[in-house]
């Protein structure tokens, strides 16, 4: 079996810039990622046997990415047992609020860890991949540990900025 | 082949009561109906399995009916190019407006044909599908024409009765 | 009588743009269709005369396209018993939830086919009409097949090139 | 022709409860009404003729409620000139919210006067007819002038009745 | 006292461009009107003042314009027993739902006459102040006839052309 | 000039129990209070002089407790630049949000503390009104201090006692 | 230090009921948890010095609970970079949209996976949490395996009972 | 022990544009502040500091500014007794409504004083904490009488002028 990895899935190639969000942070925790386009809808089949490739293969984390009535994450969930993200996409008129209840207002049984709409949710997709990962592989912890510090730190940095630019004028 | 029928999917037989709403409209018509209770999450298989068993028996129209992140009529429609009638059950914590959104805002090729939340919604899943059987069944338009000149009549004897009502008092 | 068609009746010129996502569909299926003007609220009599005469020279299926308050596909449901497809547009300031509730919402009786709101909807009224009218001509259930197909390939060669491109960088 | 009067129309006869709200403010100010059950979709026709024979006979204002897509006033609303009403009434899963919006959201030209949801929309439609209907009959005037202080003085006495509750407790 | 008029308050000079919608129909109509900036927040005394000075001196109907949380037209209607329309304006993040439901919930006996967010509304506005007023005066009645067959002819002639481009291209 | 005291105002005495909940708050800190009944709309000459006769007599907090589309607090916010807090009750068909958004915003300039819908807002505006007055009496801030402690302790209670059962079953 | 196990915080013991749906999963899967009582906004530093402590002692995942304007999981997620699950209750006016909204909406860098409101979230809380144990644990892995199938079975029979009924009938 | 001051935190520096809208109102009433960039998830603990030294050092009033998710203000609350004051930030795809109810759907006991959504809402937060200090402030007082008598003059010739050139046109 390969080394675990993260698989992302969107929806459509449009969505790619937000994906990319996920892929960043994901890069950042060295961690190993495949991206594909399939959708849940258009390629039903193929979104079947591209996750039962990807359990088999070793995923450990699906991340979906879907706007308006996103059913990409509720597809993947519920043909594997393994964590499956879903990212809402602010695609369409109602800016995301689709999606955000498409994906989260998921019956019992089948778990889609749903974040935030948009880009801040893939960013934080990618963060919570590497979390789930972190309980395997102590590296990631540790990184993750001190990417909070530096979070941490930028905000102060700025708030200090903040003070300087209050005091001088 | 068989001779053309609705199927009627629910994803949980606690959606049965709504249901029969929409059977009871196809009996008037004396529609040739099954009624199933497959789950686009909790059996992906058997609902893949049962849209092409279906399709291949000769069905006309899909009734899928679902309540919170509503998937079952966008999985089936994603199955067949048979027009599938979209039902959102008023489920959990937010009364159908998530099955709402979840069944009707679908991206563009694979369309649902989304009705009213709930019971007035399984009615009109039943009058729909027969409106769309009538194309090649030339008795189910003229019942359907009959029975539009029915509906008008209980409305117009009702306000007879009121009128009367209002006379007397 | 004539050949089958499909009526696409808009509220306002405005949603041209919009409409003609539906009609580019249906000339990929080589349907034939007429598209006219007619608002609910400023021609009711013309609206009437028109559902009435479509009807009489044989139409298979409207289309209905209006924004806010949107009534329209209400109103021509209300005189036929052929299928009515609403499309809500995404006009004013509440970007379509209005035209997506008072299209959808219909009481028990008289169904209106609802899709996505603004151009995803209107692909999909061209697709769904397409799907309605194929239960009666086999040869727009072939196109409609292979049409998937194709629509599985594009998403599959958009994921290859994806893939291409993740290799290179 | 006749002397004025309110029209109420309803969509269906479960809205009675509500409408007898209306109907009790214009008895309290002597208004001549008619109440009728018309439904825009289930009896176009008849409503047509209804709404041009109430405005033959002199017809002041229109009231008409309706739940779900209530498109009712709409429809009265792109038949005359009158004033029309329109009460969103809390029926179905989402409490009116949608009889709101598919009333109040008219397109410019066709006015609808919107009232609250419910029953204190019921009440201030009944209210809203008399002050039109004011204008032409001062008497009515009077009477509305009247009632605006008893309810002012209505608030007091159960201000007075509280303060006295305080006082004692 | 003077002849009728409209009195069209707006709460903010930002509104002004939105309410000129408002005033464009009621020149149309030859109805005399006066525009007020007054908040019922910032200035409550000089709103107070104003109408009952419009009252006294003869105001038929009341146009209130306002966004966000609007009591503009629920603080006229609280003042007065003659009409009050209400037009909810599209300012701040919400784009005017918020001003929708302050505008329109308003409790039993002080009813205010809402009509759609923004400028349809404030056209409606228009249409609804001379609706009213055609009750006493009958060349306000016979223009709002003679507009309302003008609205239809421009749609039909829309139309017409529309079946010219069709048939051209 | 008296001591300092909470005025709470409610649109209606059926918001008393509601209205009681705050009160509750203020006879735990000792706070001088009075209640009364001002409708925005139906007694708006009482309520101006009523909020004028609290400012003379020195009044320190107004809580104003309304539903639908609330006035009351912003009305009351128009007269003084005594703190105003709102709290939206729950009445009517939509559940409290038409009162949130009608409480909450407010344009620049006049401020209302908006506090959550129903008990739990009345409860926040008991104890919001007491957090300001106690900057100006250091009893209260120190049983402020003390009754969080004990808001801390009953819930470390209900700890204590659910680990208990956890530990016993 | 202690073997992995699962954290559950409830913002209030009123929560318990629904708080049992997720224990009832975990009890399933033989995994270890605590279920404590600890408000983000009442006992802020014990839920710090909480979270800390499940920390040292190894806790796998934590699942917070809570209502409103439910901050809970992110004070949780901003302590720790554990997996964080939040739960929005449907507690208060608004039935859980609000708590869904504060719980999913995170900014970048501090995730919580959401779920469904109310119950079938704390159902599903329960399942992610064993998911996300199982890639440390190959038996918990393979008894979600064959939890699945029997939530399938479970489905399937319930369709066949129905199938029996409609043949009886 | 320090002069009275207000406190304003904002969880990210792109908040300043609006924070700068509270703190041009506190310069206009010569009241002492601090602004700070301090997260509620990303320096849980700097925030937990910084609350206590400022409520140390005699603040008199928090102003907590955040969008999405926006815990800030309950943060704060859950940390002092002073008065807090929560400005919704519309920030996201949500436009404000998310942190709007995140901000005012408190549990009883922690009080948050949510004013409206975004650069309305970030003045009236400078209005408020001005009011809450004028309590103990009768300088503040005048001031704040003295402004909104300029407020109302304001809107007053903004009339005078639009009445000009309404004359003059």
């Amino acid at each position: 079996m390969n080394s675990p990895f993260v698989s992302i899935i969107m929806g459509s190639d449009s969505d790619l810039p937000k994906v990319s969000a996920a892929t960043d942070i994901l890069k950042k925790f060295n961690i190993k990622f495949e991206v594909k386009i399939h959708s849940a809808h258009r390629t039903p089949d193929a979104t079947h046997e591209y996750v039962h490739s990807a359990v088999n293969r070793g995923v450990a984390v699906f991340i979906a990415c879907a706007g308006m009535a996103a059913h990409l994450a509720g597809v993947v969930a519920s043909l594997t047992v393994k964590p499956v993200i879903g990212v809402p996409i602010d695609a369409g008129a109602l800016n995301g609020i689709d999606a955000l209840l498409s994906t989260s207002q998921m019956p019992g049984g089948i778990p889609v860890a749903t974040v935030a709409i948009g880009k801040a949710g893939a960013v934080n997709a990618g963060y919570l991949a590497a979390q789930i990962m972190a309980s395997t592989d102590s590296s990631i912890y540790k990184m993750l540990i001190e990417d909070r510090k530096q979070q941490a730190d930028k905000v102060i940095a700025k708030d200090a900025n903040l003070q300087q630019t209050l005091t001088d004028s």
